[in-house]
Parts: structure tokens; sequence; C-alpha cells
């Protein structure tokens, strides 16, 4: 049998891995790094690997680099552009696992935030196993998401006394009706999908780069900081090649 | 001037503390610890007792123990028991920094999971400040949440591709229409809200004592489980006096 670990990063700070993330990366002999292309690569795929240097101590490993099939953001069929994307990603993995691991060896994964938050690998997994793979077993090791980094850095709480929160990508914001947006973190959001809900009183909470040495925040009435957050994500973006940004709107008290 | 960190935990398990926290736990001059009364309170204090004994190793610290004021469970007007418990714990937590740091110490609180999640503390401190009290800064340090624990162990993600994600107390889901529960996590659900929503083809992945010892898991159909899960919790919380549990409600697929 072969062992998969799913090991969630936290955003990108060191300091935010947990004693469990470090324990499994110190039984993992090879890890999978699927590179996205792009011009954020090259510093993501620096950033794992000063990980690495830092906590896989205990014994040699062996990376194994792989291009990440890319989705077609063009498409004009969504889910179907996310399926075709997922099942490439089901053929690379189940290829590495194959390919790359021994029987009774331990394969380890490196994912941003928590392995369980917009990132499809744990399913990618079940449906590997669901199309007959038995050669392998996995654990999802759970990391500190970017919406907690977020709420911890404008030190805010993610919830009002006994109200509900909503996660969305933007995506899914745009759809939402204005009186419906209470309190809710928005991810994966590159339309700037907020702009459609100022003048209803909300506040915004941004962060972009968090956990990284670019981190950087802005917060205030929507109506008022809206210009000034799409003008820093243009900015940084433009700086840097890539962003990687989240916020939470939350409608104002009284 | 004083500083206050207030350090995310984690479900439980000294495994989930990050390593920020365990920083930020060997810059702490004195930890204040709000007991709970209750069952649970010894087990409670002695994780944490366990956490400091692991990991509080740089220098020599202070506990200060007291009682964490009650909330009215049974008071009809929720909001006004949470107000009033609300203000008992801000003049406690006030009277905390006045008189047990000095000037230039640091203070630490261990919370449950992660600071900014159904945990009044971060407000508590701004409403300290926003009264006046200008004699501390504080940092909030974010910590695994029994939510990521739960998905961790039942391995699956928080969201479907593309979809939301609601977290809410028990309390506010039983006011939910059953159609907008599609992918529901639930806290804080003392009176079986699930239950509500048998008929309604949703999945149920529930865990109780996360990252403790006695942690217990039951997944499958609602309306296959729901009783076990009912029994369940009601032969654990009897068995322990006393009981913490989560769960995500999520319409199956197709």
């Amino acid at each position: 049998m072969k062992t998969v670990h799913l090991i969630g990063l936290g955003p990108g700070d060191p300091d935010d891995l947990t004693g469990r993330a470090i324990a499994a990366i110190n039984q993992v002999d090879v890890f999978f790094l699927l590179d996205k292309a792009g011009p954020g690569k090259d510093e993501l795929i620096q950033v794992r690997e000063t990980i690495l240097r830092r906590f896989a101590t205990d014994k040699p490993y062996r990376l194994v680099h792989a291009p990440s099939p890319e989705r077609d953001r063009a498409a004009a069929d969504y889910l179907g552009a996310v399926e075709d994307w997922r099942q490439k990603k089901i053929d690379l993995i189940g290829r590495l696992i194959a390919e790359e691991l021994e029987d009774g060896q331990t394969g380890g994964m490196l994912l941003w935030g928590d392995p369980a938050l917009y990132d499809g690998t744990i399913q990618i997994l079940h449906d590997l196993k669901a199309a007959g793979r038995d050669d392998f077993q996995f654990t999802v090791i759970p990391g500190i998401t970017s919406l907690q980094a977020l709420t911890a850095r404008h030190r805010v709480a993610m919830n009002r006394v006994g109200g509900r929160i909503t996660v969305t990508p933007g995506r899914a914001l745009e759809k939402m009706a204005p009186e419906a947006v209470d309190n809710v973190f928005v991810m994966l959001d590159t339309r700037h999908a907020y702009k459609h809900f100022i003048g209803h009183d909300l506040m915004i909470y941004w962060g972009a780069y968090l956990g990284l040495p670019d981190e950087t925040l802005i917060a205030g009435p929507l109506d008022q900081v809206a210009g000034q957050v799409e003008a820093e994500f243009q900015r940084l973006r433009a700086a840097k090649g890539w962003i990687m940004d989240c916020y939470l709107l939350r409608r104002r008290d009284g």
C-alpha cells in the first residue's frame, strides 16, 4: 500500500504550518509539486522549497515537478471547463501515484491554505479510488486558510453574535441579492464583484498576498474604499505579474 | 504599553498548533485562563496545561485562572442575554489586563479553534479600547477550527465546485428554508436542528470532541443516520458530562 498526505500549508508564511503538517512532511518520500504556469510560478515554488528546507529534516526526499493542467478560463461553459480540467488533474495525479511511488512509500502534496477549501485534490483522490485504484490510502492535514489570515490581520471576527458566515467565489457573489450580503467572505474574485454592492452600507476587509512578504491590507466602508481596493489590486498585479486576494463584506452595525 | 496575544489553539490536539501560536505562547508572561464551570472544565483545563507544558519552554510564565462569566441560556431574550454576558466578560478581561499585567508585559489567552470563529474575545478587546483603554495593544493568531478538523477527518471538501459555504449556529439553522440548506456547517447546536431537514436528500458529516481522545465521527445520508447521531450525542454527553460537536449538511449530488 502507498500513502498520500494532502498537507495544508497555510497561506504562505512558514510560521502558519501546524505541528501535524510538519510531522506529515517528515514522513514523505516523494513530494508532488504541481506547478501552475504563469508569473507567480517561481515565487510559489520558492515558498514551498523554503518550507521544505526548514521543516523536512528527518530523512531524504525526492521532488517531482509536474506542470499543473490549466483550466480554460475563457470557456463559456464554466462547469464543463472545470470538469475537463478536473479530469486532466485526475489523470496526472493517478499517474504520479502509480509511477513515482513504490509500494510502502509516502507521497506528499503541499497545498495552499487548507486542502478542503476551494481545492479539488481531496475529491480527485476519492475519484481515483472510485475508479478502482486500490493501491493507495490518503490523509488530509488541515492548514490555516487565507480567510483566517485575513481576519487575524484585520483583527475582526468571522461572524457577528449568533450570525451566519457565507464563503463564496466571486462568480457566485455577483448573483447574490444585496440584502443577502450580510457577512460574506469572497475568494477567487478577479472581476471585482464587490463593486455590485456599493451603496448598501457594507464594510470591506481586503487582503492580498496574505502570509507572503507583499501582504497588503485595506479596510473601510465599501462605498469609500472600493476604488482604492481596485486600484491597489491593479497596481500590485501589474507590479508582480500575479495576485491572490480575498475579502470580507459585512453589513455595518446599527 | 502592554500586549495581549489571542492565540488560536486549534480544536484540542497539540499537533494542530501552528509555529506562530507556539512563538506567541513563548512571549507570554501571564496566561489568562477563563474557566467555564461545569463537567468539561477539568478536561479543558488539562488540555491547555498539556499544551503549555509542551510548548511554553522559553521562559517562566504565570497562570491566572478566572471563572468565565456564564451566559443565561434559559433567557427568552437571546441577544439581551448575550449582551449581558459580553459586558461581564469585558469587565473581567479589562480587570485582568489592568491588574495582572505590568507595563511592558505580555498577556496570553488560549482560545479553542480560531479566535475569529464564534468567540467574542476580539470584539471585547476592541470594545475596551473604544471605551478609552489605551494601555494595551493586541494581536490575533489563527488556529485550525473544528470545522477544518471535521472535513479533514471525513476527508471531504468544504465546498463543491464553484459553490458556496454557509456556517451557522444551530439556532439560525432552524430558521433556514430546506432549499437553502445546500452546503451548511453547523456549530453550537444543542437542539439537533438537523432533524428539521430529514427528507430533503441531505448528507450529514458529524464529529464530536474533534482533536480530543474521545473524537467520534458519523457520516451518511441524513435520513438514515440522524437517529444514530442523536443517540450518540446523548450517549457521549451522558458518559462524559459534556459534549462539543459540529457537522456539515450537504445536498447529495445529482
